[in-house]
Protein backbone atom coordinates (compact mmCIF):
# COMPACT_ATOMS: atom_id res chain seq x y z
CA UNK A 1 0.00 0.00 0.00
CA UNK A 2 3.17 2.22 0.48
CA UNK A 3 4.07 2.03 -2.69
CA UNK A 4 0.88 3.25 -3.70
CA UNK A 5 1.08 5.88 -1.89
CA UNK A 6 3.62 7.33 -2.78
CA UNK A 7 3.70 6.82 -6.81
CA UNK A 8 2.01 9.97 -8.64
CA UNK A 9 -1.36 8.51 -10.36
CA UNK A 10 -3.55 9.98 -12.91
CA UNK A 11 -6.68 10.79 -11.37
CA UNK A 12 -8.95 8.07 -12.94
CA UNK A 13 -6.65 5.27 -11.92
CA UNK A 14 -6.44 6.90 -8.17
CA UNK A 15 -10.38 7.10 -8.41
CA UNK A 16 -10.63 3.43 -8.83
CA UNK A 17 -8.22 2.47 -6.39
CA UNK A 18 -10.40 4.72 -4.03
CA UNK A 19 -13.51 2.75 -5.34
CA UNK A 20 -12.02 -0.31 -4.92
CA UNK A 21 -10.94 0.35 -0.98
CA UNK A 22 -14.51 1.54 -0.49
CA UNK A 23 -16.54 -1.12 -1.68
CA UNK A 24 -14.50 -3.47 0.84
CA UNK A 25 -15.12 -1.28 3.62
CA UNK A 26 -19.17 -1.07 2.91
CA UNK A 27 -19.66 -4.02 2.34
CA UNK A 28 -17.88 -5.43 5.65
CA UNK A 29 -19.13 -2.90 7.51
CA UNK A 30 -22.39 -1.37 6.31
CA UNK A 31 -22.96 1.91 4.64
CA UNK A 32 -23.35 4.25 8.31
CA UNK A 33 -20.54 2.59 10.13
CA UNK A 34 -18.26 2.97 7.24
CA UNK A 35 -15.93 5.77 7.73
CA UNK A 36 -13.94 7.85 5.10
CA UNK A 37 -11.22 7.80 7.34
CA UNK A 38 -10.68 4.05 6.82
CA UNK A 39 -11.23 4.59 3.06
CA UNK A 40 -8.68 6.98 2.68
CA UNK A 41 -6.23 4.84 4.56
CA UNK A 42 -7.11 1.57 2.54
CA UNK A 43 -6.26 3.37 -0.47
CA UNK A 44 -3.21 4.91 0.14
CA UNK A 45 -4.87 8.77 -0.14
CA UNK A 46 -5.66 11.79 2.10
CA UNK A 47 -9.25 12.31 3.42
CA UNK A 48 -9.33 15.69 2.10
CA UNK A 49 -8.51 14.49 -1.30
CA UNK A 50 -10.87 11.39 -1.59
CA UNK A 51 -13.20 14.11 -0.87
CA UNK A 52 -11.95 16.60 -3.59
CA UNK A 53 -12.15 13.55 -5.96
CA UNK A 54 -15.45 12.08 -4.53
CA UNK A 55 -17.18 14.44 -3.16
CA UNK A 56 -18.69 13.02 -0.01
CA UNK A 57 -18.82 9.47 1.79
CA UNK A 58 -22.72 9.20 -0.78
CA UNK A 59 -20.67 10.15 -3.40
CA UNK A 60 -18.63 7.68 -2.85
CA UNK A 61 -21.22 5.46 -2.38
CA UNK A 62 -22.51 6.56 -5.59
CA UNK A 63 -19.14 5.77 -7.58
CA UNK A 64 -19.30 2.16 -5.48
CA UNK A 65 -23.08 1.25 -7.36
CA UNK A 66 -22.20 2.95 -10.76
CA UNK A 67 -19.06 1.13 -11.16
CA UNK A 68 -20.30 -2.12 -10.39
CA UNK A 69 -23.70 -2.00 -12.02
CA UNK A 70 -21.56 -1.18 -15.29
CA UNK A 71 -18.97 -4.36 -15.03
CA UNK A 72 -21.99 -6.44 -14.01
CA UNK A 73 -24.17 -5.21 -17.07
CA UNK A 74 -20.96 -5.59 -19.26
CA UNK A 75 -20.37 -9.15 -17.92
CA UNK A 76 -24.20 -10.17 -19.26
CA UNK A 77 -23.34 -8.28 -22.04
CA UNK A 78 -20.26 -9.85 -23.11
CA UNK A 79 -20.99 -13.18 -22.36
CA UNK A 80 -24.88 -13.43 -23.56
CA UNK A 81 -23.87 -11.51 -26.63
CA UNK A 82 -22.13 -13.62 -28.88
CA UNK A 83 -23.82 -16.84 -27.79
CA UNK A 84 -25.29 -18.60 -31.14
CA UNK A 85 -29.13 -19.44 -29.37
CA UNK A 86 -31.41 -18.02 -27.49
CA UNK A 87 -30.83 -20.76 -25.26
CA UNK A 88 -27.30 -20.30 -24.79
CA UNK A 89 -27.49 -16.73 -24.46
CA UNK A 90 -29.70 -17.13 -21.46
CA UNK A 91 -27.20 -20.25 -20.26
CA UNK A 92 -24.15 -17.66 -20.79
CA UNK A 93 -25.32 -14.32 -19.37
CA UNK A 94 -26.84 -16.24 -15.95
CA UNK A 95 -23.43 -18.10 -15.56
CA UNK A 96 -21.86 -14.23 -16.03
CA UNK A 97 -23.97 -13.21 -13.41
CA UNK A 98 -23.17 -16.35 -10.69
CA UNK A 99 -19.74 -15.89 -11.71
CA UNK A 100 -19.55 -12.19 -11.04
CA UNK A 101 -21.15 -12.91 -7.10
CA UNK A 102 -18.72 -15.88 -6.40
CA UNK A 103 -15.86 -13.59 -7.88
CA UNK A 104 -16.34 -10.18 -6.18
CA UNK A 105 -18.69 -10.84 -3.19
CA UNK A 106 -17.87 -7.39 -1.55
CA UNK A 107 -19.37 -5.64 -5.07
CA UNK A 108 -22.39 -8.28 -4.65
CA UNK A 109 -23.35 -6.58 -0.96
CA UNK A 110 -22.82 -3.55 -2.09
CA UNK A 111 -25.14 -3.66 -4.54
CA UNK A 112 -27.60 -5.91 -3.60
CA UNK A 113 -27.50 -5.38 0.23
CA UNK A 114 -27.67 -1.95 0.98
CA UNK A 115 -30.62 -0.39 1.74
CA UNK A 116 -32.86 1.87 -0.05
CA UNK A 117 -33.62 4.03 2.52
CA UNK A 118 -29.98 5.32 3.08
CA UNK A 119 -30.79 8.65 0.80
CA UNK A 120 -32.98 10.18 -1.68
CA UNK A 121 -29.69 9.75 -4.71
CA UNK A 122 -28.97 6.24 -3.50
CA UNK A 123 -32.16 5.24 -4.06
CA UNK A 124 -32.56 6.65 -7.23
CA UNK A 125 -29.11 5.23 -7.72
CA UNK A 126 -30.24 1.49 -6.91
CA UNK A 127 -33.05 1.77 -8.54
CA UNK A 128 -31.47 2.51 -11.59
CA UNK A 129 -29.21 -0.04 -11.46
CA UNK A 130 -31.90 -2.56 -10.94
CA UNK A 131 -33.14 -1.36 -14.23
CA UNK A 132 -30.49 -1.55 -15.63
CA UNK A 133 -30.09 -5.12 -15.29
CA UNK A 134 -33.83 -5.32 -16.04
CA UNK A 135 -33.20 -3.77 -19.23
CA UNK A 136 -30.55 -6.68 -20.63
CA UNK A 137 -32.20 -9.41 -19.28
CA UNK A 138 -34.89 -8.07 -21.15
CA UNK A 139 -33.20 -7.77 -24.01
CA UNK A 140 -32.10 -11.28 -24.19
CA UNK A 141 -34.98 -12.59 -23.28
CA UNK A 142 -36.81 -10.80 -26.12
CA UNK A 143 -34.49 -12.05 -28.89
CA UNK A 144 -36.25 -15.95 -27.31
CA UNK A 145 -38.95 -15.32 -29.85
CA UNK A 146 -37.07 -12.90 -32.35
CA UNK A 147 -35.06 -15.80 -34.29
CA UNK A 148 -37.86 -18.01 -34.65
CA UNK A 149 -38.14 -20.12 -30.97
CA UNK A 150 -41.62 -18.94 -30.95
CA UNK A 151 -43.74 -15.87 -32.12
CA UNK A 152 -43.15 -12.34 -31.78
CA UNK A 153 -43.23 -11.88 -27.81
CA UNK A 154 -45.20 -8.68 -26.43
CA UNK A 155 -42.68 -6.59 -25.19
CA UNK A 156 -44.61 -7.02 -21.40
CA UNK A 157 -44.16 -10.99 -21.31
CA UNK A 158 -41.00 -10.24 -22.29
CA UNK A 159 -40.79 -7.77 -19.40
CA UNK A 160 -42.85 -10.58 -17.04
CA UNK A 161 -40.02 -13.32 -17.79
CA UNK A 162 -37.21 -10.27 -16.92
CA UNK A 163 -38.63 -9.77 -13.77
CA UNK A 164 -39.11 -13.54 -12.69
CA UNK A 165 -35.30 -14.30 -13.75
CA UNK A 166 -33.71 -11.07 -12.15
CA UNK A 167 -35.74 -12.02 -8.68
CA UNK A 168 -35.12 -15.44 -8.72
CA UNK A 169 -31.30 -14.85 -9.73
CA UNK A 170 -31.25 -12.24 -6.66
CA UNK A 171 -33.02 -14.79 -4.36
CA UNK A 172 -30.79 -17.88 -5.27
CA UNK A 173 -27.78 -15.83 -4.34
CA UNK A 174 -28.54 -16.36 -0.31
CA UNK A 175 -28.91 -20.06 -1.46
CA UNK A 176 -24.75 -19.84 -2.75
CA UNK A 177 -24.15 -18.65 0.45
CA UNK A 178 -25.65 -22.16 2.38
CA UNK A 179 -23.99 -23.56 -0.62
CA UNK A 180 -20.50 -22.98 -1.14
CA UNK A 181 -19.77 -25.90 -2.70
CA UNK A 182 -22.22 -25.03 -5.92
CA UNK A 183 -20.04 -23.88 -8.47
CA UNK A 184 -22.04 -21.04 -10.82
CA UNK A 185 -22.25 -23.13 -13.50
CA UNK A 186 -24.54 -25.90 -11.33
CA UNK A 187 -26.30 -23.24 -10.19
CA UNK A 188 -27.16 -21.61 -13.70
CA UNK A 189 -28.11 -25.71 -14.79
CA UNK A 190 -30.50 -25.82 -12.40
CA UNK A 191 -32.28 -22.42 -13.03
CA UNK A 192 -31.95 -23.64 -16.66
CA UNK A 193 -33.49 -26.49 -15.98
CA UNK A 194 -36.72 -24.20 -14.06
CA UNK A 195 -37.27 -21.92 -16.06
CA UNK A 196 -36.25 -22.22 -19.80
CA UNK A 197 -39.43 -24.63 -21.00
CA UNK A 198 -41.50 -22.21 -18.83
CA UNK A 199 -40.28 -18.74 -20.17
CA UNK A 200 -40.65 -20.17 -23.94
CA UNK A 201 -44.07 -21.60 -22.58
CA UNK A 202 -44.81 -17.50 -21.55
CA UNK A 203 -43.26 -16.24 -24.62
CA UNK A 204 -45.35 -18.11 -26.90
CA UNK A 205 -48.31 -17.11 -24.77
CA UNK A 206 -49.61 -20.56 -23.57
CA UNK A 207 -51.31 -20.28 -20.47
CA UNK A 208 -51.39 -22.97 -17.54
CA UNK A 209 -54.38 -24.36 -16.43
CA UNK A 210 -55.96 -26.24 -13.78
CA UNK A 211 -55.51 -29.85 -14.58
CA UNK A 212 -58.91 -32.02 -15.32
CA UNK A 213 -60.59 -34.10 -12.90
CA UNK A 214 -59.19 -31.07 -10.09
CA UNK A 215 -60.58 -28.50 -8.28
CA UNK B 1 -60.84 8.43 15.80
CA UNK B 2 -61.60 10.19 18.57
CA UNK B 3 -64.65 8.19 19.55
CA UNK B 4 -61.31 5.13 19.30
CA UNK B 5 -59.50 7.27 21.35
CA UNK B 6 -62.37 7.93 23.87
CA UNK B 7 -62.90 4.39 24.58
CA UNK B 8 -61.39 2.10 27.17
CA UNK B 9 -60.07 -1.02 24.95
CA UNK B 10 -58.25 -3.72 26.30
CA UNK B 11 -54.28 -3.82 25.59
CA UNK B 12 -54.31 -6.35 22.91
CA UNK B 13 -56.59 -4.70 20.97
CA UNK B 14 -54.96 -1.28 20.96
CA UNK B 15 -51.73 -2.90 20.39
CA UNK B 16 -53.32 -3.91 17.30
CA UNK B 17 -54.58 -0.21 16.32
CA UNK B 18 -51.36 1.33 17.34
CA UNK B 19 -49.24 -1.79 14.53
CA UNK B 20 -52.57 -0.46 12.25
CA UNK B 21 -51.11 3.06 12.30
CA UNK B 22 -47.49 2.84 12.41
CA UNK B 23 -47.22 0.37 9.46
CA UNK B 24 -49.23 3.34 7.10
CA UNK B 25 -46.87 5.47 8.72
CA UNK B 26 -43.59 3.44 8.21
CA UNK B 27 -44.79 2.49 4.48
CA UNK B 28 -45.44 6.27 3.63
CA UNK B 29 -42.44 7.82 5.27
CA UNK B 30 -39.68 5.24 5.59
CA UNK B 31 -37.91 4.11 9.18
CA UNK B 32 -36.17 7.11 9.85
CA UNK B 33 -38.90 9.77 8.64
CA UNK B 34 -41.04 7.71 10.82
CA UNK B 35 -41.94 9.86 13.90
CA UNK B 36 -43.90 7.84 17.07
CA UNK B 37 -45.45 11.39 17.55
CA UNK B 38 -47.15 10.96 14.25
CA UNK B 39 -48.11 7.48 14.94
CA UNK B 40 -49.74 7.69 18.33
CA UNK B 41 -51.86 10.65 16.60
CA UNK B 42 -53.02 8.29 14.03
CA UNK B 43 -53.56 5.28 16.81
CA UNK B 44 -55.47 7.92 18.80
CA UNK B 45 -53.22 7.12 21.84
CA UNK B 46 -50.60 9.32 23.76
CA UNK B 47 -47.15 8.86 22.61
CA UNK B 48 -46.16 7.61 26.53
CA UNK B 49 -48.60 4.68 26.24
CA UNK B 50 -46.84 3.55 22.68
CA UNK B 51 -44.10 3.21 24.16
CA UNK B 52 -45.02 1.80 27.51
CA UNK B 53 -46.66 -1.24 25.01
CA UNK B 54 -44.04 -1.48 22.79
CA UNK B 55 -41.22 0.06 23.46
CA UNK B 56 -39.28 2.18 20.78
CA UNK B 57 -39.52 3.00 17.49
CA UNK B 58 -37.33 -0.22 16.91
CA UNK B 59 -39.96 -2.26 18.88
CA UNK B 60 -43.17 -0.36 16.95
CA UNK B 61 -40.84 -1.73 13.67
CA UNK B 62 -40.75 -5.01 14.84
CA UNK B 63 -43.78 -5.37 15.71
CA UNK B 64 -45.25 -4.63 12.73
CA UNK B 65 -42.89 -7.25 10.92
CA UNK B 66 -43.22 -9.59 13.07
CA UNK B 67 -47.14 -9.34 12.30
CA UNK B 68 -47.34 -8.99 8.84
CA UNK B 69 -45.17 -12.04 8.33
CA UNK B 70 -46.94 -14.14 10.57
CA UNK B 71 -50.19 -13.01 8.71
CA UNK B 72 -48.99 -13.47 5.15
CA UNK B 73 -47.24 -16.98 6.07
CA UNK B 74 -50.70 -17.59 7.61
CA UNK B 75 -52.45 -16.33 4.39
CA UNK B 76 -49.89 -18.52 2.22
CA UNK B 77 -51.03 -21.81 4.25
CA UNK B 78 -54.48 -21.40 4.27
CA UNK B 79 -54.57 -21.22 0.53
CA UNK B 80 -52.20 -24.16 -0.34
CA UNK B 81 -52.83 -26.12 2.54
CA UNK B 82 -56.41 -27.58 1.29
CA UNK B 83 -55.65 -27.81 -2.32
CA UNK B 84 -55.91 -31.24 -3.81
CA UNK B 85 -52.66 -31.75 -6.02
CA UNK B 86 -49.14 -30.30 -5.50
CA UNK B 87 -49.93 -28.35 -8.68
CA UNK B 88 -52.94 -26.78 -7.33
CA UNK B 89 -51.31 -26.01 -3.77
CA UNK B 90 -48.28 -23.88 -5.41
CA UNK B 91 -50.86 -21.79 -7.34
CA UNK B 92 -52.63 -21.42 -4.24
CA UNK B 93 -49.81 -20.14 -2.39
CA UNK B 94 -48.69 -17.99 -5.15
CA UNK B 95 -52.11 -16.58 -5.77
CA UNK B 96 -52.30 -15.96 -1.81
CA UNK B 97 -49.26 -13.94 -1.58
CA UNK B 98 -49.96 -11.52 -5.03
CA UNK B 99 -53.15 -11.35 -3.10
CA UNK B 100 -51.87 -10.53 0.36
CA UNK B 101 -49.55 -7.76 -1.75
CA UNK B 102 -52.70 -6.32 -3.88
CA UNK B 103 -54.90 -6.08 -0.63
CA UNK B 104 -52.25 -4.82 2.17
CA UNK B 105 -49.42 -2.75 -0.19
CA UNK B 106 -48.45 -1.07 3.24
CA UNK B 107 -47.70 -4.12 4.97
CA UNK B 108 -45.33 -5.08 1.68
CA UNK B 109 -43.54 -2.12 1.64
CA UNK B 110 -42.89 -2.38 5.51
CA UNK B 111 -41.86 -6.12 4.68
CA UNK B 112 -40.29 -5.82 1.75
CA UNK B 113 -38.51 -2.42 1.27
CA UNK B 114 -36.96 -1.38 3.96
CA UNK B 115 -33.39 -1.36 4.79
CA UNK B 116 -31.86 -4.79 6.62
CA UNK B 117 -29.44 -1.61 7.78
CA UNK B 118 -31.84 -0.13 10.12
CA UNK B 119 -30.31 -1.58 12.94
CA UNK B 120 -29.15 -5.22 14.06
CA UNK B 121 -32.29 -6.22 15.87
CA UNK B 122 -34.30 -5.04 12.63
CA UNK B 123 -31.94 -6.71 10.24
CA UNK B 124 -32.43 -10.00 12.01
CA UNK B 125 -35.98 -9.59 12.62
CA UNK B 126 -36.24 -9.28 8.30
CA UNK B 127 -33.97 -12.45 7.85
CA UNK B 128 -36.27 -14.25 10.00
CA UNK B 129 -39.68 -13.02 8.26
CA UNK B 130 -37.82 -14.18 4.76
CA UNK B 131 -36.56 -17.57 6.46
CA UNK B 132 -40.35 -18.34 7.45
CA UNK B 133 -41.42 -17.94 4.21
CA UNK B 134 -38.73 -19.72 2.34
CA UNK B 135 -39.82 -22.94 4.44
CA UNK B 136 -43.53 -22.83 3.65
CA UNK B 137 -42.62 -22.19 0.35
CA UNK B 138 -40.28 -25.17 1.05
CA UNK B 139 -42.83 -27.33 2.36
CA UNK B 140 -45.16 -27.27 -0.52
CA UNK B 141 -42.70 -27.82 -2.90
CA UNK B 142 -41.74 -31.31 -1.01
CA UNK B 143 -45.26 -32.35 -1.14
CA UNK B 144 -44.70 -32.24 -4.60
CA UNK B 145 -42.64 -35.19 -5.10
CA UNK B 146 -43.91 -36.71 -1.91
CA UNK B 147 -47.05 -37.31 -3.60
CA UNK B 148 -45.81 -39.46 -6.65
CA UNK B 149 -45.27 -36.16 -8.83
CA UNK B 150 -42.07 -36.78 -8.79
CA UNK B 151 -39.28 -39.24 -7.01
CA UNK B 152 -38.16 -38.37 -3.49
CA UNK B 153 -36.51 -35.08 -3.90
CA UNK B 154 -33.72 -34.17 -1.79
CA UNK B 155 -33.69 -31.55 1.00
CA UNK B 156 -31.41 -29.27 -1.64
CA UNK B 157 -33.24 -29.20 -4.34
CA UNK B 158 -36.30 -27.99 -2.76
CA UNK B 159 -34.67 -25.34 -0.99
CA UNK B 160 -33.32 -24.16 -4.45
CA UNK B 161 -36.73 -24.39 -5.58
CA UNK B 162 -38.05 -22.43 -2.91
CA UNK B 163 -35.28 -19.74 -3.33
CA UNK B 164 -36.12 -19.02 -6.97
CA UNK B 165 -39.75 -18.97 -6.18
CA UNK B 166 -39.95 -16.76 -3.51
CA UNK B 167 -37.29 -14.61 -5.57
CA UNK B 168 -39.30 -14.49 -8.54
CA UNK B 169 -42.36 -13.52 -6.48
CA UNK B 170 -40.64 -10.88 -4.63
CA UNK B 171 -39.55 -9.85 -7.57
CA UNK B 172 -43.04 -9.43 -9.39
CA UNK B 173 -44.07 -7.26 -6.64
CA UNK B 174 -42.01 -4.00 -8.61
CA UNK B 175 -43.27 -5.27 -12.15
CA UNK B 176 -47.17 -5.11 -10.54
CA UNK B 177 -46.39 -1.55 -9.64
CA UNK B 178 -45.90 -0.96 -13.15
CA UNK B 179 -48.67 -3.57 -14.23
CA UNK B 180 -52.05 -2.23 -12.00
CA UNK B 181 -54.45 -3.45 -14.25
CA UNK B 182 -53.00 -7.42 -13.99
CA UNK B 183 -55.23 -9.03 -11.13
CA UNK B 184 -53.63 -11.27 -8.76
CA UNK B 185 -54.89 -14.33 -10.70
CA UNK B 186 -53.31 -13.07 -14.15
CA UNK B 187 -49.54 -12.80 -12.40
CA UNK B 188 -50.31 -16.61 -10.68
CA UNK B 189 -51.03 -17.91 -13.81
CA UNK B 190 -47.97 -16.63 -15.81
CA UNK B 191 -45.98 -17.60 -12.95
CA UNK B 192 -47.13 -21.25 -12.71
CA UNK B 193 -46.26 -20.96 -16.83
CA UNK B 194 -42.96 -20.17 -16.05
CA UNK B 195 -42.04 -22.35 -13.34
CA UNK B 196 -44.57 -25.38 -13.00
CA UNK B 197 -42.81 -27.61 -15.80
CA UNK B 198 -39.04 -26.76 -14.85
CA UNK B 199 -39.42 -27.07 -11.26
CA UNK B 200 -41.14 -30.95 -11.70
CA UNK B 201 -37.49 -31.28 -13.71
CA UNK B 202 -35.44 -30.00 -11.16
CA UNK B 203 -36.91 -31.94 -8.52
CA UNK B 204 -37.00 -34.99 -10.88
CA UNK B 205 -32.98 -34.47 -10.86
CA UNK B 206 -33.25 -33.63 -14.59
CA UNK B 207 -30.95 -32.03 -16.03
CA UNK B 208 -30.22 -29.25 -18.85
CA UNK B 209 -27.90 -30.32 -21.77
CA UNK B 210 -26.38 -27.54 -24.46
CA UNK B 211 -28.93 -28.34 -27.36
CA UNK B 212 -27.49 -30.83 -29.76
CA UNK B 213 -25.49 -29.00 -32.42
CA UNK B 214 -24.69 -25.59 -30.74
CA UNK B 215 -21.39 -25.08 -28.77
Amino acid sequence: MSDIRRRRLPRPVREQLIIDAAIGVFAKRGYHASSVDEIAELAGISKPMVYLYLDSKEGLFLACLRRETERLVTAFRAAAGPAPSPELRLRAGLLAFFTFVTERPDSWVVLHRQASELSPAIAAELAQSRQAVLTEVSGVVRTCSAEGAGPACAEDEADFVAYTLVGAADSLTDWMVLHPDEPPEGITVRLMNMVWVGMRNVLDGEVWTTPAGEG
